[in-house]
């Protein structure tokens, strides 16, 4: 895996080499991207936002992450002026400012803030995009991936569908963030939050997967609709493996033969324990790696692929 | 009211009139305040916050609101290079820096991001804080706090204590937001939300109680324990009124005699219409008006206030 732009000359010079920003209209180097402290997008996290990675110089399932982008925009009434083919070309040019051939790419749609002196209501915000490309970071590290993750379940609950729709991409993670630190405290890598019924949701960025007597099963409410989710759905299909979509309670869960989660930032990532529990023989479940080694070899083929522009790399004017 | 400031000369200038900021270590223009679009302060608003305000010239409660401030940032661990003294001293600088007599003063402290390379966990993240003072604004307009507020029920349910704290102040707004918009389309001023339970929790940044028979009460859980809040029992108990901390169904909200809000950006807010109920003759009720005006005269006396050191107002080096 290559962190580091392949291009040498003349594009990218540094500091386009750590990142590359488009905000509010205008590219930049993502260390000078800044929002202002009384916009609402952060003083409200009144903003929705998708991840697009770039693998090999290519997006995996740009067109699905934009679609979704929009869908998230409208439940929240954001309506900043770019298209969806806007977006698109600002998301290709982003990457080949950068010059990276392995990149996370987030978009962002702000709500700004109503004028001075207007009425204090959302509807009066100035809705706008900020986009950016940065080196490729993995929710998991290499040696978690080989050993698989130690997972744990912790005494904060999800956010439920009744309070925010978690299928709209929000920045509202202090469930999440709560949960990470009681798998610290726990010795754990990554917390699975249970929504207020008991059942399974999802983890800080990533969907999870159970699989019990050769049925995979994934949670039907309470989680984001996961682009990497959706393709192991069709990985399952490919395989002749059942897969449903349902609630699944914390015994199951704890209970199940394998379990993996999935996200744009790292693909599909195999557990080897919960909550102490030791799941088989303390790795990677066999079903799950052969999900994960096919994501892989279907990727390198192409499968989703979209090549980024790099034509689009001459610098920016103003 | 005045909402700009009364020192002529020296100080001043624009554009600190529009507010004054201190942000990570340096003092500027509120205009110039701005952060990282990859901080997980905005990014996962992995974020704390108070706010405290200025009235002809003082603090309302400014060691309440550093307190509470401080307790939000120990729950989220959160623990910014400043002390409480360090803290108070910004405030009163940013203030003084902005020249305004009427100021809300808002205090944030933000996670930062772990250094690149480093394991994604919060625990990794370098605090900071962001403080400004920007001229008064009131959630309320003058027309609203006289014909008395317009309030309604969404059906969006405000994100239970299981999920986020309501007690630590945060930017999980999207419940609130989403009201926002119910509100617009019902023809309201501002809803109050419930919980997975049917009771009354509070408003977009305010708290909320209601008045039936001469007793009044507040909810006891779902909701921030505010200071103006706080304000309002102390002035129940001077005045010889029994004040309740329990759960408050709907039905007893919308069938109450009076109902009023409070919030430091506006004091006490009575209401005269719920769900388009109309209370009593369509205008703010005689016991909320009595405790609106004593609020507002003790202000005027001096109660729980600090006044600003404004001589700090020198111009700021670097």
């Amino acid at each position: 895996m290559k962190d580091t732009p392949e291009t040498q000359a003349p594009w990218p010079p540094a500091p386009w080499t750590a990142g590359a920003a488009f905000l509010d209209g205008r590219y930049m180097p993502v260390g000078e991207a800044r929002i202002p402290v009384t916009d609402w997008g952060y003083r409200r996290s009144d903003v929705t936002y998708d991840v697009v990675g770039v693998w090999e110089g290519a997006f995996f399932r740009l067109d699905d992450h934009i679609a979704r982008f929009r869908r998230s925009m409208e439940a929240l009434h954001l309506r900043p002026p770019e298209t969806d083919d806007e977006i698109r070309a600002i998301l290709h040019r982003v990457v080949a400012l950068s010059g990276l051939r392995h990149a996370y790419v987030a978009m962002d749609c702000l709500r700004g803030a109503p004028p001075p002196g207007a009425l204090r209501h959302p509807a009066l915000g100035r809705a706008y995009l900020s986009c950016y490309a940065v080196p490729w970071v993995s929710v998991a590290s290499e040696e978690m991936l080989a050993r698989g993750m130690h997972l744990m379940i912790p005494q904060v609950r999800r956010i439920p569908p009744e309070s925010f729709d978690p299928r709209v991409k929000n920045f509202h993670w202090g469930d999440l963030t709560a949960g990470m630190f009681e798998a610290q405290a726990a010795g754990a890598d990554f917390a699975i939050l249970l929504d207020g019924q008991g059942n399974v949701t999802e983890g800080a960025g990533f969907n999870v997967f159970c699989i019990t007597d050769g049925v995979v099963a994934t949670p039907a409410r309470g989680a984001l609709e996961g682009v990497t989710r959706a393709s192991v759905m069709e990985l399952c299909a490919e395989a002749g493996l059942a897969c449903e979509v349902r609630d699944i309670p914390a015994e199951e869960f704890r209970a199940a033969d394998e379990i993996f989660a999935c996200t744009t930032a790292g693909g599909i990532m195999p557990a080897s324990r919960i909550d102490g529990r030791i799941l088989r023989n303390d790795r990677p479940g066999p079903i799950s790696e052969r999900l994960r080694a096919r994501f892989w070899e279907k990727r390198a083929e192409g499968w989703h692929a979209t090549p980024v522009n790099y034509a689009l790399a001459e610098e920016p004017a103003g």
